[in-house]
């Protein structure tokens, strides 16, 4: 039977490129309008695994997700990076001068922000997808309004691109994640990254004491994040990824964490996906 | 004479009401449009300061700013926490099911996200200003188009509260920044937090190196935020706030941090608002 795999946005999106490339072509697709529908997907069975971007190079962590995971208590079972790609795309026959209108995902809009200066007039749209808009010119026969999508989605909705690669940052790497619901049950010999949440004291070297734990355990930090607690002032939670080369080593750090901090939860443990 | 504060947005917006609380109603204000427009403002002596938001409970740091602060070298005088109440408004004698259309600005539609849920017709569109577009709405007199603002905008603008208090986290405070061109020349005895930005090699245990020193020198850290920097794999930034009771235990820490970090920069030493 084949895997059902939960995107943000349709067919053609960033999202679904990464899951042709983390689970290959043979798949179905849930395609979902927003990060509540893709979890709430998950959460009620009507797929498999879920893939969420998390962060990226200009817009840094998407916290609204960071909270969607944590609320939920969600698993991540994997990561993928992806340069992503934007391209502004119209119905054929039709110059950027005749564009009044762009509608996009507001992260695409964000990335392309620098791009549209040169174009006052063009109104900028923020839309729930960036392939659904695609989809929609084509469908529409939408006339003066362009999309910023993904050239696969140029090519599925027949449109013609009127400017390529229109991203601020040409090395603009989002990282995304693999969701399920259930505790995954990787591998011990394919885990080597952890994804960990905690609270601490606002209590000076709280955070130093923790960061020389994991030190000491050999894991290398390759994120870390605070964030205020709205509900509880003077206290903080981290967001934190750590690589590591022995598990044995990982399992130690967490026994220690889980007496020095508050609330530790372990987001996943998967493959580190940047160094293979 | 007066002072000129630069604002993102126009008379009635956050940024509004953060320059009157900050410096009073005998201000100058320049009206910018974009945070672009804002820092360009104070880099071309158009205003002597520029209030910049900084960073919200929701989408936590806003990196964008972050890198205007850091790309031309302006500096932070001193930072202002408001807590933010969004009011869903439109020319009179009209309801929400007339609405078909609502503009503000990215940040103000993601703090709404959830209110609008119910509302599926309503599309939702970016603007440069919560308060730019009702003052739109008035001096067009738009119907069926709603704008997210402040009661302050209400007023200004004539335009009716349709819904109150629509941010879907009630306790919304945003920390804003008060920046100038110049190094400013706060005494000492005003400056107990400061911001840092600094690189470290992607070495295990260096952040955690730096932040004992920080600890030794009795800092408190209240934001950390780890970037990775583009350019070079590997490298990471980090963006940290500290507090301090001795302004002597920080120039120590500074010079010991000068020698152990790669770039590091103070973005400002000002006095902390949220003790104060």
């Amino acid at each position: 039977m084949k895997k059902t795999i939960a995107i943000q946005g349709i067919q053609g999106s960033n999202h679904h490129k990464v899951a042709q490339a983390y689970f290959g072509d043979e798949v179905q697709l849930d395609e979902c309008l927003s990060f509540d529908a893709l979890v709430h997907s998950l959460m009620h069975g009507k797929c498999n695994y879920a893939i969420m971007a998390l962060e990226n190079t200009i817009a840094g962590s998407i916290i609204p997700n960071y909270a969607l995971i944590d609320a939920n208590n969600i698993h991540i079972n994997g990561e993928y990076y992806l340069n992503i790609h934007h391209h502004l795309m119209a119905l054929p026959n039709q110059t950027i001068q005749d564009i009044t209108e762009v509608c996009s995902h507001p992260m695409a809009l964000l990335q392309c922000k620098e791009f549209f200066k040169q174009y006052p007039q063009i109104k900028l749209v923020e839309d729930v997808d960036t392939a659904a808009v695609a989809q929609k010119i084509e469908q529409q026969q939408l006339k003066g309004i362009a999309a910023i999508a993904t050239k696969t989605a140029a090519e599925l909705f027949n449109l013609e691109i009127l400017s390529g690669e229109i991203q601020t940052i040409k090395t603009n790497a989002t990282r995304f994640v693999i969701l399920q619901k259930e505790k995954p049950t990787n591998g011990i010999d394919q885990i080597d990254k952890a994804s960990l949440r905690f609270e601490l004291d606002h209590k000076r070297g709280s955070l130093a004491t923790i960061l020389n734990v994991m030190s000491d355990c050999k894991l290398n930090l390759t994120k870390i994040q605070s964030l205020p607690i709205i509900e509880t002032p003077w206290k903080y939670a981290f967001f934190v990824d750590v690589t590591f080369e022995s598990y044995e080593n990982y399992t130690k750090a967490i026994s220690i964490l889980e007496i020095m901090t508050t609330s530790l939860k372990v987001l996943g443990t998967y493959k580190n996906q940047r160094n293979s």
